[in-house]
């Protein structure tokens, strides 16, 4: 993992703000207050990722020029530093349209061996959650903590979250459907909060497919910053997007990815 | 609805704050932690919600000790005025092990005629739904609002909230997925939280089976004063548990009980 410097934290943090300035106004209001404000024709969530990413970019313009963008909103813009920053406004939309705090900001910072820094953020509650090689910590309504993802061995004693049902094809389903029935506990509905909560050392694994790249970065170094380990299902890089396989530890990821390998 | 009093509303808040204090030290707890506190050998999440029970029940024996209480961890103490309070100090304990904030403590209070006043409670974000003949409100991150539910009027505009996959027989889970294929979106995992967001305006529907009279005593009391409807799936009262249709008004409530009654 490349060395983040405090700076591209503090940058990272700074961007986090200004998302969560741009984005909480239009979360949870009813159709009749944002309608008022909504004269363009988008839906909320649209206004708030666009302005969220906006927010972001312009942290970076001013603080980064010399990096590289890559936002699920207004697309990539190729920098001369060799670092790239990886941004998803609001992860989630389903949750965010639907009220849930399971949304997040991703962030991510990367070269070409992948993310090396990420920070996952929920504005609503007031979370968030940073990865780099100094290391893993969350910061929320219980202050700051440092992370450490969980030592669980097997996978009938593994908690598992994953976004099917709602997504990914039948193939797909039938790959996480093997590994849900070798477990525990099966957990729905988290969004991109489940990798918050793998790597804060609450839960096990987490299963996901039909991923963009901006999607899984930020989870990925935040995670392997806490000890866990992300993947494809074949064991390979995730940050292209795709199918993601994330692990407290390397027994749990080998015993999970012997399954989805058959997928 | 029976007429809440003031005192009614600023006891179950008293209560609210008790169960808080006892559960927020074991959540999101690793084992090394907690395991310095359970030398009874109780797991956290038990403890937890004894702890919260009892808490409560301290408040009640000092405020009000002619009530009646009904709660999931100490049972039934029978009181001499006609009203009963039902409690669940920790609903959803499947998110409160896997570190989600979806679990809630619920409180109503209840007469012959079923519930008339309610909270449901999240005490890691801090958002507390209250539902009495004054109203419904919330209060949370965002302050405080007034809580009205959604004028959504057909099936194919809902989003729709649920337990299934992980609870229920499966003729449960036939009646629920026929509602679900008729919705615009279906989302899981959110436990009582789901009953909140529909009293929040943020939902229309949410569809439960194998449930208890302390799961959904506090959420009928808060869906109605926000303008909800809450019944079994023949229409029938749901106070007394089993399954639970939940619906934001009248005409979703009708569209989704036609499909349910069939099962």
């Amino acid at each position: 993992m490349q060395p983040t410097t405090q700076s591209d934290i503090e940058i990272a943090e700074e961007m986090a703000e200004a998302a969560r300035e741009a984005i909480l106004p239009f979360f949870r209001q009813t159709n009749l207050e944002t309608a008022n404000k909504l004269a363009d024709g988008f839906d909320p969530v649209t206004v708030a990722d666009r302005a969220a990413e906006q927010a972001m970019r312009d942290v970076l313009a001013r603080r980064r020029p010399d990096d590289g963008v890559l936002g699920e909103e207004f697309g990539a813009h190729t920098g001369t530093s060799g670092r790239t920053w990886v941004l998803d406004p609001i992860d989630g939309t389903r949750g965010f349209i639907s009220g849930t705090p399971t949304w997040g900001v991703l962030i991510a910072l990367s070269d070409q061996d992948g993310p090396f820094m990420g920070v996952i953020d929920q504005p609503y509650i007031g979370e968030r959650f940073v990865g780099s090689s100094s290391g893993a910590h969350m910061t929320g309504p219980q202050g700051t903590r440092r992370m450490r993802t969980r030592d669980t061995r097997a996978l009938d004693q593994a908690t598992l979250f994953t976004t099917f049902p709602e997504v990914g094809t039948p193939k797909d389903r039938a790959g996480f459907q093997a590994v849900s029935e070798q477990v525990q506990l099966t957990r729905y509905g988290m969004d991109c909060y489940a990798y918050a909560l793998l790597a804060a050392g609450q839960a096990d694994l987490v299963i996901e497919a039909g991923l963009n790249s901006y999607d899984i970065q930020a989870p990925i170094a935040v995670i392997q910053a806490a000890g866990g380990i992300v993947t494809d299902w074949q064991g390979g890089p995730a940050h292209q997007g795709g199918r993601a396989l994330a692990a407290a530890n390397a027994d749990l990821h080998a015993a999970a990815l012997e399954i989805l390998r058959q997928f």
